[in-house]
């Protein structure tokens, strides 16, 4: 049966990107993929199209759509708007609309790419991480929320951080099932000793371990985790943790490998759908330049292929090609370096297509 | 008129550490410095001895000194106890008893461990910048808070973010105060495109910003300040931030120097009162052993003197004698390389009195 597809491009440099992994699976349909792509708009475009960063119409796309490749949202040009409109309120809105709870965010360092990071090479030479973040729930959606006048006349800003039992076995069983088909270690990232709400967390976690006698858990305050991070990243497998802290923490993560541009995320459900998209952000500084990196959405694609789409032989194909293409030297700017050669946006996903 | 310090050494290596500080600052009673050491209990050890981790016999010695000078606490032996008594809360306690609002974290690059970083020499040479963490108000101590059971009989943990503009202004002075006697760049760092509660941080600091014309205020998202300061953190200069915010990127800035063992901290109310600690914890695992480094806690005292008892000269003493001692080649387990002189906790001591 035909997968559809929803794809949405956003902002910045979202529609370059999602343009060359939109090439790479059409390359595939020759070979059979079944799949058909169909286009929505979200973010700052939809806002400046519709009024609304999640128009309707791109929301009722996603819902039916088996899977979501996404690029990026967001910009300067919109940071003045209302919170409640802003372009990140449509990448929140599909998120928690629906349902997309479990963010897998793989922080791996390239081979290619080592000298990259400004990390040691012996601090991250070899480094495989994948973070699970909690992605619909915490902070970021808590009720009560907003910005209240004072009897004195001040305004006063509050958020709720809110957790309940059946969210966080939600997430930790995926934690814990990932961790099995890696090396069998979880680290549970809270800050037990001083909120309540990641308390429940970390006792949470403790009890759902009975359930993975085979998998070590662990727990780490998110200060000492993001010390851990800096100082001996090597030390994780697999970390979880709140949406709020996941968000902080992946984001450092990403960077130790200095292959940003490179790592690719997915964000999915309890039946398996997801949304599939780069772990960097829309950079509007270089966006329409065709000069950004297309590598991290042409494997969130692959992500795709192989969490949603059930085709891992293709998605095989994608990484092997990526692969080849950086022992090939291509390098766009953002990975450049001496003696390699220097490529677009547009010649590295027509690079990837050939090396398929 | 003799100056009252409240030595308050608390748990794991505490002790230890703040005996080395204590030797320090009783080395300059004989140039006169005038000044009378009380000691209380605090954290688990007060926890152990009297059922409280802040006994009011503690408070009420903090509050009648002019200084506090804080070793640790926490550790693995009170993990299982019930959040309201933990060690921790001892602390946050007198922080907030006391209205030590303004935590100031220097990340601070010493060159004779440059070695110690897992960053690459060129990221980090050089390294200096401050972080001013808002520390009595925000997710720590917002109301409400706690775990509730929902009608269907799972547990839900909550905790309220909150601040008012009169805190963010509060907090943003000190940062924009300390900006000036530096190279005057201020950036504050928040979520403000998700909470709403830090959309008022950024609007309040803003707004603030017309009062300093002379210093550059920039805003960041905390994701990205968490990236940016593994990629590129000679970027800033002074970095303000909320409690929890604060919490996660000065144990990640601090370890970017590697030298988390050297670093101090101070803790100030609205008259330049102020506890003074090291940025590292108690370390129960080498508690007792004689190998910790108690230069942070050293440095800390340094700190005191220089920003709560007015007495630059002594301060500038003691940071003397210890890159002295660095320079000697003496080096405690934690900052140890080849070819240097392996000494202890007391020995360290010992040298910096020597060194003064
Ligand atoms: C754009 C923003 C709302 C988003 C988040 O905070 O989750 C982004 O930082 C991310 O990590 O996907
Ligand atoms: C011990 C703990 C309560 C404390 C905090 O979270 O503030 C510590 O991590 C710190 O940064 O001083």
């Amino acid at each position: 049966m035909t997968k559809k597809i929803a794809v949405l491009a956003g902002d910045g440099i979202g529609p370059e990107i999602v343009a060359e992994a939109v090439k790479v699976l059409n390359a595939f349909k020759q070979d059979g993929l079944d799949i058909e792509l169909e286009y929505g708009l979200i973010g700052g475009a939809a806002y400046d199209e519709t009024g609304s960063p999640l128009p309707e119409e791109t929301l009722q796309m996603a819902k039916q759509a088996d899977a979501i490749l996404l690029g990026a949202v967001g910009g300067y040009k919109w940071e003045s708007l209302d919170i409640s409109v802003r372009p990140e309120k449509g990448l929140l809105g599909i998120r928690s609309q629906l349902n997309l709870f479990a963010n897998l965010r793989p922080a791996l360092l390239y081979p290619q790419l080592a000298d990259a990071s400004t990390l040691k090479p012996e601090v991250v030479s070899g480094l495989d991480l994948m973070i699970v973040r909690e992605l619909t729930g915490g902070i970021y959606f808590g009720q009560p929320r907003g910005i209240r006048i004072l009897e004195n006349g001040e305004k006063e800003g509050y958020n709720t951080l809110v957790y309940r039992e059946s969210e966080i076995n939600r997430i930790g069983r995926v934690a814990f099932d990932i961790a099995r088909k890696r090396q069998s270690r979880v680290c549970s990232v809270d800050k037990a000793n001083v909120l309540e709400c990641t308390e429940l967390w970390r006792e949470t976690m403790t009890a759902l371990s009975k359930d993975y006698a085979d998998v070590e858990l662990s727990h780490m305050y998110v200060d000492n985790a993001a010390m851990q991070l800096v100082r001996a990243p090597k030390q994780f497998d697999v970390m979880v943790t709140t949406n709020m802290f996941g968000d902080i923490l992946s984001d450092c993560a990403s960077m130790l490998t200095g292959s940003i541009g490179m790592l690719p995320s997915a964000s999915l459900d309890e039946n398996g759908k997801g949304m599939y998209e780069p772990i960097h952000g829309s950079a509007p500084d270089i966006a329409g330049q065709n000069i950004a990196n297309p590598l991290a959405t042409i494997l969130s694609a692959a992500m795709m292929l192989r969490y949603t789409l059930d085709q891992p032989a293709f998605a095989d194909r994608i990484e092997s090609a990526v692969s080849k293409v950086l022992d090939q030297g291509l390098r766009t700017a953002d990975i450049f370096s001496a003696g390699m050669t220097r490529v677009t946006t547009a010649e590295m996903g027509d690079a990837v297509v050939a090396a398929l």
